[in-house]
């Protein structure tokens, strides 16, 4: 027997389940416990567990009138849907609701392609697009643009996006929300929508231009619940002549002070792309002995750090930056790079890396080992989460502690130091104290992601307790530094926006009383971002 | 007597006005018709009419507080407020409200710098900061950012970006709403709330990182009406270390479509900032005759416009390239444009414009002639208009026919093409028809403005009612070959709003149904961006 959702009687939901496959047709409703067993989250924090978030069942339309028909059947039966794209987002949730019941309104099946322009840039997709496919497409037909891919590339471009993902080539590409242009949504009643240009019938510049007249709505449907993205338009990078990387390296911990200042101005003036910052004292030969001295203990001073660096002979710092643009623009731009880097910090060595002019031999792609940074689509982050010595625990899957913080060197030290503080009693939990090599992630344009990948477990209960105890003390000790998550997976939505409360809760409210206006009956996504429609208030779960 | 705002008797409205002075001070109330006067819209399209746009009073609050008093007494009386900036949006409706009877919500007083971080690279300001002022506080603390500014630069950066103006240095910066990050605003009911991550108690990266958590709001208050923003923050532009200006020419009309191909390409891949387009045909001593040889005449052939040029010894198209960023890496880029241009059209020509390292001294300030190019606010654009020698009726002011196109060279002859046609009977009314060198606007990211600034007058309103006409007549010729405009002046907003109509005006419906979600009393900015409260909607004027 399903969960179904709540408030709904097994006969209206079989009677709903029937009148989706009069729509879809009844290969493309999904109800038996295998079928429905595909869309749980494989990361959830909670699997096997009577809170886990499951679906009670699946729909998948061929097309946005389909999804307007299953949207009007819900709103007569009462029974919600969850949409997603490719539902590959794992650590924020994978394909499973926010709330157990839920029937996932899965979009794979729109997968068309319908717009990719090389001379003005963009591309118009269904959200059953991924970055393979788009890449393929592009690929096939020689166009002259990239992509701008998340880690895996097997995600939508549309999910992605519309849950505020982020990748890894230039600004603007690389903010993917913030590099959309014109949306088309199948609104809760199921009346269509174009947002921007696009609600201009005969529109001929829904991508070029985002705005349209009027106020800007789209953000309603990024983490939201306001409506079903049927297709949305992207910016898209044009193909660079040639790519540089050079790498700069620093001694001291507190070198990295003035390396991120003079990063963020380049980064900020748009003269290197996306900026991969790490300690190479974070590699496994050198971290088990540098954490096992940490455990239980205070985080070391910097002198104590600093000198291990230079006992084994290695920079503190170690930063990638890339080069994108014309032969000779790449060249002087690294240049100049080295020239402010170097007056800033006289200690500072540079190592210049890969240059590449395109489009690249399949040798070069498969030799490179940072393909999204060409805008490739790739599996790699996942051999790389699997191989990383850092944690000592096996596990089968993870969520993400991101957590957003200034672009600045000294704040990203203090956070260091506040997080190891906070996790010294790990040891006791077969886990370690955080310490001074924590991932930082440079994707978002302005801002630093503290990164936490903690692990999760689908045959290991104790596993995920840990590390739902663990999450939940670290999103309280960043809200009290005044730091946020920018994503979570479901079963911590409602904990993160509730430290979003600001004059108690003023946003939340706001999203909510726009929610109940859109969405009267609470049928698409109640739950998601952590805002409920009345209906399922009650489900709110209020720990912050 | 002023005109009341529909609905509001005498009595209320004085008592409202009367309460107004117990939160603001009596002095800060103005409701005496020479006072209330100056918050007409002195480009009014209506001017001296009965359908002007007025005011019935303004109020001009000193902080948060009093906009929460003064919103909370609109709401049990009634009476609507229209916010206002510095009050400058000319051209676009001033100072004066969509609705007539309106009072205007002043926030000139609320002017305080809050913060101007230049590592970082952001500030955080009130609605009553001007570019003038902004540029001030960096010049005297020598700090090493710019502003992105719009022509003029004695308006408000809260009031330009809210009703998505634009600028002239590089992308990001140069779309004013898309570089913000964070806002503070009052809601209708009066309660305070803060978006992205200042919605965090104690949040230290509210202008670093945009979205903060959930479902994206912010948009709603572009060109919308869903509460008064009363801190709002910005990204700023490192002060580049080189500047480089590069010219590009190329013999015929045609040639505009690959030279705008390529430029695209260095424009989206940031290697060039804000390119200034333009025919030097077009310059005041060659531009009568050949006007005059149009008027009432189909567009002229291709062939006889570039035998015009040919004989004139000028290039057609004339366009400036701008380059940000460090001294080798300003020249690297002119090449690569040269000889990427110069590859795609061999009759291109090239030539280098002025060079600046930063700072300026004031000799070089005052010696060139596109401050905004610089980031330096000034007000040279007036003295523009009023020398444009287009324009046979002197007029005092001006309505802009800002028209979102496709960014394609193609598209823009065709746009030529199509308006000439839609205008050759403006010699009837004093006027000339279009003709082939209107202006072309590119500093937007994506698209181009077809610009056309059509005159209005406040001492003939012969003149008004023509440019009404004249742009009605417009703003349907664009809607019919798909394209729109993307901001309009008070009077123009419903029939603008009326074109975005896709699905039967399914936007405009949900504009509405969130704006009396938000607003249930209707009382913020009625009729602003073509949206209407329920208690107001009869007022449109569906044109459309």
């Amino acid at each position: 027997m399903p969960m179904l959702p709540p408030g709904i009687n097994d006969q209206v939901f079989s009677g709903t389940l029937n009148r989706f496959r009069d729509v879809v047709g009844a290969d493309w409703v999904f109800s038996t416990d295998e079928d429905v067993a595909l869309y749980r989250d494989a990361f959830s924090i909670l699997w096997g567990e009577p809170e886990e978030r499951v679906a009670s069942a699946a729909v998948a339309p061929a097309d946005v009138e389909q999804v307007q028909g299953i949207v009007r059947i819900c709103n007569e039966t009462g029974v919600p849907v969850f949409p997603i794209s490719t539902g590959k987002n794992l650590a924020y949730g994978g394909s499973a609701p926010n709330m157990s019941g839920t029937v996932i309104l899965d979009l794979k099946r729109m997968n068309r392609i319908l717009e990719v322009d090389d001379s003005r840039h963009y591309a118009l997709v269904e959200p059953g697009v991924s970055y393979f496919d788009l890449y393929s497409h592009i690929q096939e037909n020689e166009l002259k643009v990239w992509l701008d891919c998340p880690d895996p590339g097997w995600g939508s471009l549309v999910g992605n996006a519309l849950d505020l993902g982020i990748g890894y080539t230039t600004w603007p590409f690389r903010d993917h929300f913030g590099a959309h242009s014109g949306m088309e949504v199948v609104l809760p009643d199921g009346e269509l929508m174009r947002t921007g240009m696009g609600s201009m019938p005969g529109s001929v510049s829904w991508q070029d231009y985002r705005y349209g007249f009027g106020p800007q709505i789209d953000g309603l449907f990024a983490q939201g619940s306001c409506g079903v993205v049927t297709k949305m338009g992207f910016w898209l990078m044009p193909e660079p002549e040639a790519y540089l990387r050079g790498y700069v390296a620093v001694p001291r911990r507190r070198d990295f002070i003035p390396l991120v200042e003079q990063v963020n101005y380049l980064e900020n003036l748009s003269l290197v792309g996306h900026v991969r910052y790490g300690s190479p004292l974070g590699g496994t030969q050198f971290r088990p002995p540098l954490l096992n001295a940490l455990q239980e203990n205070p985080f070391p001073p910097d002198e104590q750090l600093n000198a291990i660096a230079r006992q084994v002979n290695l920079p503190f710092w170690r930063v990638e930056l890339q080069f994108y643009g014309s032969s000779e623009g790449v060249r002087a731009n690294w240049q100049y790079a080295q020239r402010r880097i170097g007056s800033a910090i006289p200690e500072a060595t540079f190592e210049e890396g890969e240059a590449y002019t395109f489009p690249l031999t399949a040798e070069q792609i498969e030799a490179e080992e940072h393909k999204v940074a060409l805008g490739i689509p790739n599996m790699a982050i996942w051999e790389f989460i699997s191989r990383d010595g850092r944690r000592p625990v096996v596990f089968d899957g993870h969520m993400d502690f991101s957590c957003v913080i200034p672009r600045s060197g000294e704040e990203f030290l203090r956070a260091q130091e506040v997080f190891h503080e906070a996790t010294r009693d790990l040891n006791t939990r077969g886990m370690l104290p955080f310490g001074p090599f924590t991932l930082i992630q440079s994707s978002h344009p302005r801002n630093f992601l503290y990164l936490a990948i903690l692990p999760t477990s689908r045959t290991d209960s104790a596993i995920n307790r840990n590390t739902r105890e663990i999450a939940s003390r670290l999103i309280d000790v960043a809200a009290e530094n005044g730091w946020g998550l920018y994503r979570a997976t479901t079963a911590f939505q409602d904990k993160v926006m509730g430290t979003y409360s600001f004059n108690d809760h003023a946003l939340r409210k706001f999203h909510e009383r726009i929610k109940d206006a859109i969405d009267p009956n609470g049928i698409i996504a109640p739950g998601r971002g952590g805002v409920w429609p009345e209906r399922y208030r009650s489900q709110r779960e209020d720990n912050a």
